[in-house]
């Protein structure tokens, strides 16, 4: 499948390296076309992975990842292009931190979130909020912990919801994968990023995740 | 032990419950002092449970749990007395849950919290927020959970965090419990509760909790 990235940081590395090792073609997009660790990136991937600007990856795109920081995801797909992404699905991985002080805070929560305002401002894109509640190396390989743990989709389309979950699945090997609602249970998620952060401090590790344990 | 639980609803009722079948004595205080779910509730625990006012219970209790709604919290713990709860340990389960609409938000977070305003409220008594991620159910008897599963404790006293962690284990028999930090903590486990809300209804029970699991 041809797949879009946006973002060069390490989320979207390690999102786009994994789905070349699967066998998909991925282009990465950025605001500067020639983005240099876009460019790096590519070289160490091989023929299966391309680089462009945010439009380039998003027209390219058959399934689009948003790995952008929250901070500039709203701006990145606006350059990316409504035309560009209409009627296709947005997996939207991105938290609306603001790193500037040591406690984080959000920049939109509670009434609000990055999902719902990426879905308001992309009617015609199918945004499914995913995999934003752990770190990247736990995203792509949940096996490196030491039990299955959960992961959530929020959305307003139920097909949308259906394939994201199938490749959180199939790709990921995900295997507890919990549909949480609309797009408004982004807020949740998005939220829950301030308990994931004092658990980072807690546990002296990003590697972690949490499981839902039902009766 | 004598212990205040202050709030008559099913959070207090459960936890005081507990504690009396613990062997502990419990007065559970309300905003009247002869609150009739208080009233019932100590004529079905017998002799070692008794009722009266916020303050009351607030000076009978060695430890004081806080199981009102948080929307109220602050007015009842101003009733209840910062002289009755001096250099006394306030485990704080409630949530700023505004539950007007059919999302919840919260009348408080990001840049603030509930425990946190309790503890600027109430500088010599010593806040431990914990307990408040999970249905009260769960709180006493995580076991009902088909795995151990993790509670989390914030304060700004270490002496107080490690005597709330011997209660949520010797008493309550929690195994995974986790020292987020100092009361600004309080902010995430807070925020969590709009992502419980949401498996709630994801998973059709609010029988169920979250295990950190690690690699």
């Amino acid at each position: 499948m041809n797949i879009g990235v946006l973002g060069t940081g390490v989320v979207g590395q390690t999102i786009g390296s994994k789905l070349v090792q699967l066998g998909h073609n991925v282009m990465m997009g950025s605001r500067d076309e020639a983005n240099p660790r876009a460019v790096i990136w590519t070289k160490q991937e091989g023929r299966n992975a391309s680089f462009g600007s945010y439009a380039d990856a998003a027209a390219f795109g058959e399934i689009i990842f948003n790995c952008t920081l929250g901070s500039a995801s709203l701006s990145a797909l606006q350059m990316a292009g409504a035309e560009n992404m209409k009627g296709k699905i947005l997996i939207d991985t991105s938290n609306p931190l603001d790193y500037a002080n040591e406690i984080w805070t959000l920049t939109v929560c509670n009434t609000d979130s990055l999902g719902e305002q990426i879905q308001r401002a992309f009617p015609d894109t199918r945004v499914v909020k995913s995999l934003n509640t752990m770190n990247c190396d736990v995203m792509v390989d949940p096996n490196k912990l030491l039990e299955r743990t959960s992961v959530f989709v929020s959305g307003n389309s139920a097909d949308a919801k259906a394939t994201v979950t199938k490749i959180l699945h199939d790709w990921f090997e995900w295997r507890s994968i919990i549909d949480l609602g609309d797009i408004t249970t982004s807020r949740g998620v998005e939220m829950y990023v301030v308990l994931w952060r004092n658990l980072r401090h807690a546990t002296s590790s990003h590697r972690f995740n949490i499981k839902v344990v039902r009766s």
